[in-house]
């Protein structure tokens, strides 16, 4: 395996769900890679009380056994990177990296609607990481193309029978005077939550830097990622890949489940109506490397690109699992704030045009449920399975209550004592 | 004057340029205004090692005068939105105010520009606080009205033969089956600056907020502010309002002001075919209280209003100044990355309709020369006026400079050490 100094990636977010295979899958395609992480999901799995069903190991046994079962070295840059500015402008100026993926952001809708402090934590976290990313790369005097996770979700969920087109929209204004221009727009947004608003916001900012500075970014608005393992986190029992199952991280397809395993059952929220994109894990790893491998030329607008290879209607995930499983469906109230039901058509070529062959959901669930579900079903706790964040204060629990978790309390409780004006 | 203990406002940022005048004019209608600050454009002054031509004293004096000329209390409070969010949620639960005015952001766009550090502080700052304000009124479990400065600005500088609207686009959607589907969307922006780029975030949160938790806001979208002293401000010289002309606060046509006043050459950036949006001080003002007495109705979506009363080309502009003071014009390079000439026409009939009777430049423009520009020269420095501030990193520069404000390193500089995951 060819291991190519000159092709540099800086993985941002490389410890979490979507940067760790990422990451290893790079190392393997022969880029020199290095992960920059904050472990900032580990310290919410310790916030929430959660863990992760499948056992991870810590980065540092991580990277160990990736060295012992393939020669590849991945290194490791510990950065926050809403806070620890000048070190990342240094590593970007030292290493001068091909790209940089940027994962690091806060990246679960029910967590971002939790309480005030969450929503607070997201957008400050999110707002600032992507921004100091920009402004770094700019300061660092680099040409570094950046591949960023964007989410569907900017979209809101779909126009009546409009495909979702790619990042952008052709549209027609009519004038006073009774003819039109055509332009054609960034697709007008339309979040579902707090992170997704986040994700929104970091549209402006790309759109901005590219224009301003001429900033190459890629921007990939990714559908629910399902499955747990690619062929790098299955070499060994030691790189295994998060599962997520909890009521704020857990994506609807692992709480079903995870229900299926334990023989409960599973829980629709409202009418199962709402339609979703997906994508396998596997193929959100080699979508990000042909997104590094097609980067936009210089001076080319933002790179908009829909990372998803089918959707499907909640209720019609939970009959597959429940038909493969044995398990019941229950119809339960839906804590969003959403349509109870939507048709979602969405246009993916540009990835599949570069490449992508689409892993799907009727090829992989099995194996969900027999290698990672039913295998790990001992280290489940049923208690953290149902959602506990509502998108509206419900009066009968009271205000929101703040969460107290120190990644929180370092970002948003700062000291106010050094404004001294005068006359105070 | 009668003043009513049920219509309590809060001015965010009610100790600057527009907040200050607004605060005492609020006052005079009868309404009990709080004043919420974080003096930052104070300590922005000393960074920047600038005054304010006018004499402003301290908001202590300030007040105090205010009251022995008019009988009235106006209530203080140091807050910095960005940071004091438990202290925010108590003011706004105690107080129960009828409509909260938002002017608390970091409003230069050439100071958003200085340097990384800049940008990294508008950003973060401007953000927060709005992000801040709208959790807090959730939180808080009241119903005010938030009345917010928007910019011109966010709608780029027009298109080709079109009208800006009001915030809204009728645009249509050609489908692939031939037909077209219209809706209303967001106009697109196309912000020109960081700072510029925070108040179209800013949009997406007040879109999201009014979406998710019905809070109602209008979102004014402002012109450049030209003038100084209001009827209330004039009432006695401690109560003067800022006139910034330094390269960075100032706006294009104080800055011809202050170069006729002291026989210095205009200086025109680039060949002055730029078209801005104008309005008086006194017409903001008055605009804040149009707003404020007109609220959206519970569940009406984002009211956005065009606060704007003239259009002018800044040669135009530098020519008015040249013939009434007999300066001359110099055209000189343009630090700013924009089109060198723009048309720009604006739909503003919200507020004319609520009643605004626009103060032409025409006919405010000797007042300014004779009893701010000339009055005050001999408090001028001359070396502060051109702007600084380039758009993009300029080689014969270096990279962007480091500032090291004390609001800034507060902001920027947060301990990072309170992350300890288990395996570092």
């Amino acid at each position: 395996m060819r291991q190519n100094n000159n092709a540099r990636i800086l993985v941002l977010g490389g410890d979490g769900f979507c940067g760790w295979p990422t990451a290893l899958y790079l190392s393997r395609q022969g880029y020199a890679v290095t992960i920059v992480d904050n472990f900032s999901r580990r310290l919410i799995d310790e916030e929430l009380g959660v863990e992760s069903l499948t056992p991870i190991e810590s980065i540092g046994e991580r990277l160990q056994c990736w060295w012992e079962m393939t020669g590849l070295n991945i290194e490791l840059r510990k950065l926050d990177l809403a806070c620890d500015y000048e070190p990342l402008v240094e590593l970007i100026a030292e290493t001068r990296p091909y790209a940089i993926v940027h994962f690091a952001e806060q990246r679960a809708a029910p967590y971002s609607m939790k309480s005030s402090r969450h929503k607070r934590y997201t957008v400050s976290n999110n707002i600032n990481a992507t921004n100091n990313l920009l402004a770094a790369v700019v300061d660092a005097g680099v040409d570094t193309h950046i591949v960023h996770l964007g989410t569907m979700g900017v979209y809101g969920y779909g126009s009546a029978g409009m495909k979702i087109p790619e990042g952008y929209l052709d549209v027609e204004i009519p004038l006073e005077n009774g003819q039109r221009v055509s332009q054609q727009i960034l697709y007008p947004t339309n979040p579902g939550s707090i992170y997704h608003l986040t994700k929104s916001q970091d549209q402006l900012l790309f759109a901005y830097y590219n224009k301003n500075d001429g900033v190459r970014v890629t921007d990939l608005h990714q559908g629910i990622v399902w499955g747990t393992q690619t062929a790098e986190t299955s070499l060994d029992e030691r790189l295994i890949n998060r599962f997520d199952y909890d009521g704020d991280y857990g994506t609807v397809l692992n709480r079903f489940l995870m229900q299926a395993a334990i023989g409960h059952e599973l829980t629709v929220h409202g009418t199962g109506g709402q339609t979703r994109a997906f994508i396998h894990i596997s193929d959100t790893v080699r979508c990000i490397q042909l997104a590094i491998d097609s980067p936009p030329a210089p001076g080319e607008r933002v790179r908009i690109m829909n990372q998803m290879t089918e959707t499907h209607r909640v209720r019609d995930l939970a009959k597959m699992i429940a038909d493969a499983s044995g398990a019941k469906m229950a119809f339960v109230d839906n804590p969003r704030n959403e349509d109870a039901e939507n048709e979602l058509f969405v246009e993916n070529a540009s990835l599949c045009n570069l490449g992508l062959k689409p892993t799907f959901l009727a090829q992989g669930l099995m194996e969900e449920i027999s290698e990672i579900a039913e295998k790990y079903a001992h280290r489940c706790n049923p208690d953290l399975i149902p959602c506990r964040s509502y998108w509206r204060t419900r009066k009968d629990l009271g205000p929101t209550q703040a969460a107290e978790a120190p990644h929180m309390r370092r970002l948003l409780e700062r000291p106010s004592s050094l404004i001294r004006p005068d006359n105070q």
